[in-house]
């Protein structure tokens, strides 16, 4: 307790493909400074680590020094909790061709605990820590950005499994036979569908299979995202709405399954999918009840993340800080 | 420590919709002494709970009288841990009709403290105690026989989940279009294809489809059981061996699904199915490998159960009585 009056700030650090935001974040999830980088602004791991430090310094120094700072988290893509490291992720140039000893690196250069996982887990951790999961034992978190990604917490820990990857639901077999090609290499997978990408692939779908009127034929089909999918649904357009129908029921098929595995507590959503609110989880929802094995029905709640979309991966890395 | 040693004992009771078996079993696993009385030859729990203490007493006195005995573990259908009761058992007389509160009634019978649980994750304490699972914190067991049943371990825990019935993975969903009718009410579950009744199912529909010979053909179509099936294909019959190969490939397929939940160390096989050996294994390793997504190929064991069939569900009920 009274370390963390002493220490009482965690770095947090959103490691994505394009951008790495760091933010210093308080016990109530409250962020008191924030920077960051660009990832692929260098070509080996010490100049990105190095970059970091240096932008670091300035926020640590803000909040008055590394002494007042108890540990720090990193969300990466492909991040093993176990041993803290990046291993082959294929949108990192300094690490896709191997195993990046990560957390090390930042634990020699700032002299603080420093622990990793991917995003989901991280986003996990966070709605634990800040968000609308606190208190709870048994959830799975899904994040529905470009892929679908997950964090699965049983006893109140995260799922990492024998090698530190547990936990990847977007990569359940949701369509055995005529499965939509997936970026794994395999077919049929629930990001297929689920996913931005997914929703968009939905919408150029129903688009071709038929001459229906719908808003979305004023747009160029390579270029329709999610976001015109739901705009189009919000003013009432039927095409756009039932693509969203489609990606809520297979979303409600995937959680009747996983409910099978742990029987949770809470579904829990996170990412850009979910600014479509009830057009998505209407039919989740219903299409949960219909499928689920009779003994969990009712069980499980629905929930949409309660942390800030443009913080929340941040705050989720954090959390993974206090955790340590 | 001492206590163990004052206590070197504890008592099994596999609970089954025809059988009650109990044993008592030390710390290594040996069966001390058995006996066991007919499950529905009883119209009210009470009697069959005063049935069973009676006796039991006898084996109790045969090891030295309650004293030496630690605890009690029940396996049995519908079974709920966190509340040690059993929950609208279709199969038992005195218990399909609302929660009997088994284990509270064995403890105040006996005087020992009683925790219960399902037959599947019965089994897998049993594996973890006993069996091929001692020193694994992260694996599953599925239960192969009349039904499919499951029992997984992450952190060296068995998953309740929130509501005490976690674990159901003979209910996934195998077949979304066009899946056979399961026992749960739903379609295109694991257990409608690959439990024994799914082997006899497929050898019928195999069967149907085609005129070629097959020595199943000797026998009445509605008698075939999976041990038939597996005789005939041990003797080389083809018809039979792509019986066992559709069914280890849809097994292979499940556990790519379930890899990508936890990631677990082992897959362990338990129940009649497994006797049909490599005609099972080698189609479900094989398809385990093509299906699973990369990052968790090669890192699963696939185990057949360690412990005597005969005694292995007394063993896994008992197990519960150490964790106590």
């Amino acid at each position: 307790m009274e370390e963390e009056l002493i220490k009482p700030y965690v770095i947090g650090l959103d490691l994505g493909g394009t951008n790495s935001v760091f933010g210093i974040v308080d016990s109530r999830g409250e962020i008191k400074a924030t920077t960051a980088i660009k990832t692929q602004a260098y070509d080996k791991v010490d100049d990105y680590v190095n970059a970091s430090v240096e932008a670091l310094q300035i926020i640590i120094d803000q909040v008055g020094g590394i002494d007042k700072i108890k540990a720090m988290g990193i969300g990466a893509p492909n991040g093993n909790f176990y041993s803290g490291t990046i291993e082959f992720a294929p949108n990192l140039k300094w690490g896709h061709t191997g195993v990046v000893p990560l957390a090390k690196m930042f634990e020699e250069k700032l002299g603080v605990p420093v622990g990793l996982t991917n995003d989901a887990n991280a986003a996990a951790i966070g709605e634990m820590t800040y968000g609308v999961a606190r208190g709870m034992k048994n959830f799975i978190m899904l994040t529905l950005g470009t892929g679908v990604g997950s964090g699965i917490v049983i006893n109140g820990q995260v799922v990492y499994g024998c090698d530190g990857f547990a936990g990847e639901l977007g990569h359940v077999i949701m369509r055995r036979e005529n499965g939509r090609q997936c970026g794994c290499g395999r077919k049929g997978c629930l990001e297929a569908y689920c996913s931005a990408t997914g929703v968009a692939r939905t919408a150029r779908e129903f688009l071709q299979q038929s001459d229906e009127h719908s808003l979305l034929r004023e747009l160029d089909p390579d270029s329709i995202t999610s976001l015109d999918v739901s705009i189009a649904a919000g003013k009432g357009d039927e095409l756009a709405k039932r693509v969203y129908e489609f990606t809520g029921e297979m979303l409600g098929e995937a959680c009747a399954d996983f409910a099978a595995f742990s029987s949770p507590e809470a579904f829990i959503f996170f990412g850009g999918l979910t600014k479509a609110g009830d057009l998505l989880m209407k039919p989740l929802k219903k299409s949960f009840d219909e499928h689920v094995l009779k003994v969990f029905k009712g069980k499980s709640k629905f929930l949409i993340s309660g942390l800030d979309g443009s913080s929340a991966a941040v705050l989720g890395a954090s959390a993974i800080g206090w955790e340590l």
